[in-house]
């Protein structure tokens, strides 16, 4: 399988490291918006600039969009399912209906395959509550994470004016956690399920107390929550707040069976590359036979992911 | 969808219950061995003899096996695969391989479509086994089970001579749990991982002594387990010892990434019902879509448990 990948930060050279060294796959080319003599890949891969990608139609299988989800992929992942089978780790999943509709449309018309949201949440986690809806149907579902780095939060907060860098962790509320496991016919918002705490690099001179209250008041990121800021130099940002691990606990708790899932990651990108090469296989060989349009990772038949192992399914039963 | 039910143990009471409340399912008769007239149902379900089921043929559209798995599916299972839809939640792991073979030749032929082993585990623990085994490749996996009554090994015991009847806890090793949270490169054997316990009801003048010898010394099902044999009198017996608890939790351990995943019941039985539904439906659903021969639960895209209701797919993302 000719993989391509699509943007090159942190998870599109996660991606490039996993398909180097997964047997059947093959780096075809890194695309990127930089110029491309700018751009260092791990594992020699060659680079090309993105607005030629459509130059590559027929020298790659599956393209492995790692662009940003929050303002990259609602663009680019309709417009690459026009040119290639695709899959993407978009993670608003509010906006999943909608991102899987405009893609669809692109997809069906190229007769290529796209599959969205393909990470660990959404994706295995989605999933997870997926067949614990479908086995424990009268229960009350929660989805705790962290604790972690989330990056459209940190993103939120780099972007405001006196700030130099910033990280912030979403933290499960344990109490929160307590009342999920112990009740099943409760119903939490996120607000009451998580906290969150930011390390913020100030600029010199900058007002701490107004960029601390900015962030406490951004709507959507922090208002309502309870959140903490922290403001430290830019040495010990770096030492100690560039991590990428993250987890989550997904509780379903019914009057006659509870179940508990958790998931503790060293580097969320890295994960995340092996669940969209995993799918990447998956989404090659269903459009070989003739699946186009876009799916979700609901339409992918488990055994998909071990079709080049099919004996070993049955060491899974 | 008519629904059959084959075999009216516990299990076959219990997928009368829930299909009766289930919405879109209508039953459409329970088979026994027994005399029809001695087997009174929970809901009104005619009862008919096993032996004239392939008459009701054209009647059925899936066909729920809810025989015992040890002794009557390797049999009963390729059977009915000749004549119905069917699902099975046939339970010895090491079996799965044949068991398929035998029932794919059947349900080829008869152009039905058989789902073998969906239950809780094999079924759905089979499934997060195989999600986890894609997402986190390089790790150690180990299932325990329990604290929970096994109906083989208690069975195993009723059959000793001098037993009146008998319930066989499995219990989870709690060092070997630990062992298995905090390595990533270790590999426990079952019977390091489990232990088991014994209540045994006795005829009066058994030699109580000879029996708790046979029983730690039955090879497959106790011999090599730390198990331990209480007697106790019929009346406590039927109080303390008659429950359909059970309980399980796989953990997969891998050097970047830790997935723990566990389950408690209160009814065996009554959860294996509703998985046995839920994947019914799908099998109905791809059979009149062209789907025939043997499957097991990784055949199934995870979206067919819901496909009368496509618009709630969405929400698990």
């Amino acid at each position: 399988m000719k993989i391509g990948i699509a943007g090159f930060g942190c998870l599109g050279k996660a991606v490039e490291k996993t398909a180097f060294c997964a047997d059947g796959a093959e780096l075809a080319g890194v695309f990127t918006r930089r110029p491309p003599q700018t751009v260092r890949t791990g594992f020699d891969t060659t680079v090309f600039p993105f607005d030629e990608i459509s130059l590559h139609r027929d020298e790659i299988d599956v393209m492995i969009n790692c662009m940003g989800s929050a303002n990259d992929l609602p663009v680019v992942t309709p417009y690459l399912a026009g040119l290639f089978n695709q899959v993407d780790s978009f993670d608003c999943h509010r906006e999943m209906r909608a991102h899987f509709d405009r893609a669809n449309a692109y997809a069906e018309k190229s007769g290529k395959l796209t599959l969205i949201g393909a990470g660990w949440d959404p994706g295995l986690f989605s999933l997870f509550r997926l067949y614990l809806g479908a086995a424990i149907p009268d229960a009350s579902s929660h989805t705790f994470w962290g604790e972690g780095i989330s990056r459209g939060h940190s993103n939120a907060v780099k972007q405001l004016d006196g700030v130099v860098d910033a990280a912030e962790y979403t933290l499960p509320v344990e109490s929160a956690v307590s009342l999920a496991r112990e009740n099943n016919n409760i119903s939490l918002t996120d607000r009451q399920m998580h906290r969150r705490v930011c390390f913020v690099v100030p600029e010199p001179g900058a007002d701490c107390e107004y960029i601390a209250q900015q962030i406490k008041s951004m709507p959507n990121y922090f208002a309502g929550y309870d959140t903490k800021v922290h403001f430290v130099d830019y040495e010990s940002f770096l030492c100690e707040h560039s991590g990428q691990s993250h987890a989550g606990t997904l509780i379903r708790n019914g009057e006659d069976a509870f179940a508990e899932f958790s998931l503790r990651l060293k580097s969320n990108p890295d994960f995340t590359a092996g669940i969209l090469l995993s799918f990447a296989f998956a989404v090659h060989k269903m459009n070989k036979n003739g699946k186009k349009g876009a799916v979700t990772v609901f339409d992918i038949p488990p055994a998909e992911l071990f079709s080049a192992q099919k004996e070993r399914l049955f060491s899974f039963l």
